[in-house]
């Protein structure tokens, strides 16, 4: 499948190499064609790798991953362009951290709106689906890395877009039943509020190579 | 221990219910000293179990569990009296969960403060731990009924007092590997703010039996 990764930090960069290493074609959009972390990811990552601008890697995907931080992704998605983004999936991955007041960081937007409820409100005909931005992307790409069970959340509006990213959570090694769907794009409230709890717990760990499983 | 309890809720009683068991002395408090409720509570509870207003729990008890609600929390232990409280432990087990503008609730406070910290502001001679408010009542009393493995979250800047309440967890069952100390009173805010996903979680279950288990 073709997928436009936008961002070039560490997040779009895992995800990238993860699809790329599962046969996807994957272009790295950043605000210049030409930046020079897309540059490097694309060097390491062969033929099936490529980079352009917002614009140019969504347009590129018929699968988007917003690998932007949360404080910008909107601005992010308006400069890639609602032409080029039109009736596709996007997966969320962000989260709306603000370090600029120093630590621990604040949500710039929370409890009663959300980075996942912004994107799907600007964007009417893209399929968002939020997931991802309740772990470490050393996890996202490889789950089986902890001991045991653990959780991937989803939400979303549009049911055939999550089966989709369910099953692109399955070849990345989730199991069917550790895929958790909390229903609409709403819920992306509860798990973008989630991070201070996990950056506490980061903190008391000094290690982000932990998730969390739901125990019935 | 004697042990004052405020809040006549499902959460008072039950955790009130469970240090009755464990042989404690407990005292029900609420703002009139014949609540009806806690009338109930006592028949049911036998001679170690008594009530009273708010102020004359808190000076009944060494140690103090504030049930009530978050958003009146502030308000309850003004009204129990700084001079009831003074030097005390107080484990906060409060969510400043608002349902007046309808579902999903949003929080009265968070972000940049919570309610254990506000508890401790306002109070700084109590030595306030904010522990329990990640999950069902039943599940804080009785953690045993879930399958394998999952923890309690306690944070405050008290040592000495995080130690007893972990002494406190024990009795209940809880095993002290499963109890995740995250630090000072500033955790909370973490703590507090993982409600929106709790109660997305519950809605999705149909069911409050479950608890966040931090797999590595």
């Amino acid at each position: 499948m073709n997928i436009g990764v936008l961002g070039t930090g560490m997040v779009g960069e895992t995800l990238g190499t993860k699809l790329v290493s599962l046969n996807h074609n994957v272009k790295m959009g950043s605000r210049s064609a030409s930046n020079e972390k897309a540059a490097a990811w694309v060097k390491k990552n062969g033929a099936n790798a490529s980079q352009g601008t917002f614009a140019e890697a969504s347009k590129f995907g018929e699968l988007i991953l917003n690998c932007t931080k949360g404080e910008v992704a909107l601005e992010a998605l308006k400069i890639a362009g609602e032409e080029n983004l039109k009736g596709k999936v996007l997966i969320d991955v962000s989260n709306p951290l603000d370090f600029s007041k120093g630590m621990p960081p604040t949500l710039t937007v929370c409890n009663t709106d959300s980075v996942g409820e912004q994107i799907q409100k600007n964007f009417p005909s893209v399929k968002v689906v939020k997931t991802f931005n309740t772990m470490n992307c050393l996890i996202m790409v490889n789950p089986r890395s902890l001991s045991g069970s653990h959780n991937v959340f989803i939400c979303g509006n549009d049911a055939g877009a999550k089966n989709k990213i369910r099953d692109l959570l399955k070849s990345f090694s989730w199991k069917d039943e550790e895929i958790l769907d909390l229903g609409d794009i709403t819920a992306s409230r509860g798990m973008e509020m989630v991070l201070p709890l996990w950056l506490r717990i980061m903190g008391t760990f000094k290690s982000g190579a932990f998730n969390f499983n739901i125990v019935k």
